[in-house]
């Protein structure tokens, strides 16, 4: 009797988002476990905890189901890299 | 800067669930706002918030999405009323 | 930028509840983690996860401090063991 | 059946904040409603939601009591206004 669930406030993509066709900036991730995030505010996207923010969106959707969590994100801003 | 939501651990159907075809003991329910509920444990569903219990089920899913929660439960036991 | 947390609707003491003085019937007890719990309702008491009910009970207060949940509960009823 | 409660990741103080003596730099603030932040990372506080960031700090606990949020928090860092 107990659901185990993290709080999150920046996206962690490690790599692994995928592209929602055919909206160019709408992105969906899977992570193991349940997570929440703020919905439809604007957060820091990373490529992983210790990197720079490489972006920054809004989650639309979460998804809990079978212990993952399916993150839809739309991608707002991207950092230009020089 | 703030997402509200709410934990629940009873599921109030308001009369609202609609079967999900083909399954038939599987169940789908909008509700408005942010809802979080105890998944893949045995809670008790109820028509409304005074009513007795109608029986129990699962929930299978949760998706958040535009200030809506879309809550899939398998019903397992309905009680039965004489 | 992430904290767990997990949600709880059992109780399960562990045998570790403190009585509080001089309040006869509220408990307090430390567990390791983030906890929630359902605030002022009445939920089951349980001495471990596989025994039987031992009474019903309502939270009363959750300190969240040092990756802690320090939980105090008034107990309602207890369940007679004849 | 419910409770409810906010996932907060930005410190709005309206300005009641309380120095909790003789630490200089923890502060109290108590809000209504049960509000979780992220524990123990370096958030944004603002005097209000409009505001400018005013600094930054720490969530160090939170007390959940009679639908109340007892906040203490660290102050990490003043934005210098020249």
């Amino acid at each position: 009797m107990s659901t185990p669930l993290s709080m999150e406030w920046t996206l962690i993509t490690g790599g692994k988002e995928k592209r929602v066709n055919p909206d160019e900036n709408l992105f969906e991730i899977t992570f193991e476990g349940y997570k929440l995030f703020p919905m439809n505010e604007t957060i820091e996207i990373k490529r992983n905890i210790r990197a720079d923010q490489i972006g920054s969106g809004e989650i639309k959707e979460l998804l809990l189901k079978d212990n993952t969590t399916i993150c839809k994100y739309r991608l707002i801003s991207l950092h230009s890299v020089n």
